[in-house]
């Protein structure tokens, strides 16, 4: 049976071998959700960059430069860490360089796997099916929050254990942990999210709207894949 | 109001300070479980480890050594990682010596803390009444398997967590994972756990009574502190 084991955050990351597996990174307030939210609606490709100066200088190359520190807007890039950004097709056909505090770390960390693919809760069901259709071992990869672990990835984390049960084998104890997080929040995830400690400090910056379309599942039905540098939907998801 | 954190994994202790704080290290399989079993059978005093060859020299002075390795007792040691070798006064009197894979690293770890306190299953309501009489903020230290969460050590943490709600406020979000994976198990913990990991892996040992007995909660009603070196009972607590 296939494998699937989760790591909790990037400093632990160094304890797993993925170089054989699918690597799925989620960084659910907000980065993988912008970017999800970015591929579906008809941005063309996402560059991650864990360097601010180097997002920035791609304004050079045409790119759209979004980033976040500490949860706020970069001063002079064109956009911060918002998913509402993308909607409506607002960046239609448009390349997009983004940086943030964890998300693009994490990417970063897993260049060395199989494949890489990003998760959110807004595509967890598109993750689950296209994992089960692969024929490859999972590690799924919370980016946290500066090192430390937190609810809302871990929640996907299970959601996602949760959902392939059957089709893998879980490994050591982060997936237990992480579905019994899920098992006791799926029918309230903002209810049991709304104490994280990740939403409490966005709740400083009044992004309440961000936080209601972070912690929706399944918006969307595709799943960003890391190819070369960027990240992009496979020819069957693209957008038309 | 006071503060509670957990720390999942030995990998992530560089990321709290707690050199104000009351530090809780656990272990549940086994190695806390032994400490707690021994002195409130009756053993003085109890000097941990990480180092095997430092352990082993021990006995030139007068000390009982324990030590396992990979879940197997060291060849050459007095005893191994067993609880149930300190039932029954067996080593009343006696100072030992412990390493262990994982726990003794975790107390090292500890060392700059205010104070370091040894928890397990098996004295966790003493524990949570200690917590409570202490003017100090608190850290739960999971000691974990080689660097990775375990479900055990987690439950411990989240059990602690809950039974201080009210009292102590939860920083970050280690303590609600903690505590949702122990409302979830509370009520079958064995059941639970036979699915850990770690649980699995000393399966292969024939070690049932053992399981049974460290996931059995509150069957002792003492808190080991570290003074110096040694982990002892306070004068209150001491076996007569």
């Amino acid at each position: 049976m296939k494998k699937i084991d989760v790591c909790l955050s990037p400093e632990l990351i160094h304890l797993y071998d993925f170089k054989d597996r699918v690597v799925v990174v989620v960084d659910v307030l907000r980065a993988t959700t912008c970017m999800v939210t970015a591929l579906a609606n008809g941005v063309r490709k996402i560059r991650a960059y864990k360097d601010l100066d180097a997002c920035r200088s791609m304004r050079n190359h045409g790119y759209i430069i979004a980033g976040e520190r500490g949860g706020q807007k970069v001063e002079d890039f064109d956009l911060g860490n918002s998913p509402l950004s993308y909607l409506d097709d607002a960046y239609l056909g448009e390349q997009l360089a983004v940086t943030t505090t964890n998300g693009t770390l994490a990417i970063d960390k897993s260049k060395h796997a199989h494949e890489v693919i990003i998760g959110a809760l807004v595509n967890l069901d598109a993750v689950v099916d296209y994992l089960r259709s692969q024929d490859r071992d999972v590690l799924i990869f919370c980016a946290g929050w500066k090192g430390k672990v937190n609810l809302e990835d871990t929640l996907f984390a299970g959601g996602v254990v949760a959902k392939l049960q059957g089709d893998f084998e879980s490994e050591c104890d982060a997936p237990q942990i992480a579905q019994m997080v899920y098992d006791r929040a799926k029918d309230d995830i903002i209810g049991y999210l709304k104490n994280a400690s990740h939403v409490k400090r966005l709740n400083g910056f009044d992004i309440g709207d961000d936080i209601q379309f972070c912690l929706t599942p399944n918006t969307y039905d595709i799943v960003p894949v890391l190819q070369g540098q960027d990240l992009v939907l496979k020819q069957q998801q693209l957008h038309i």
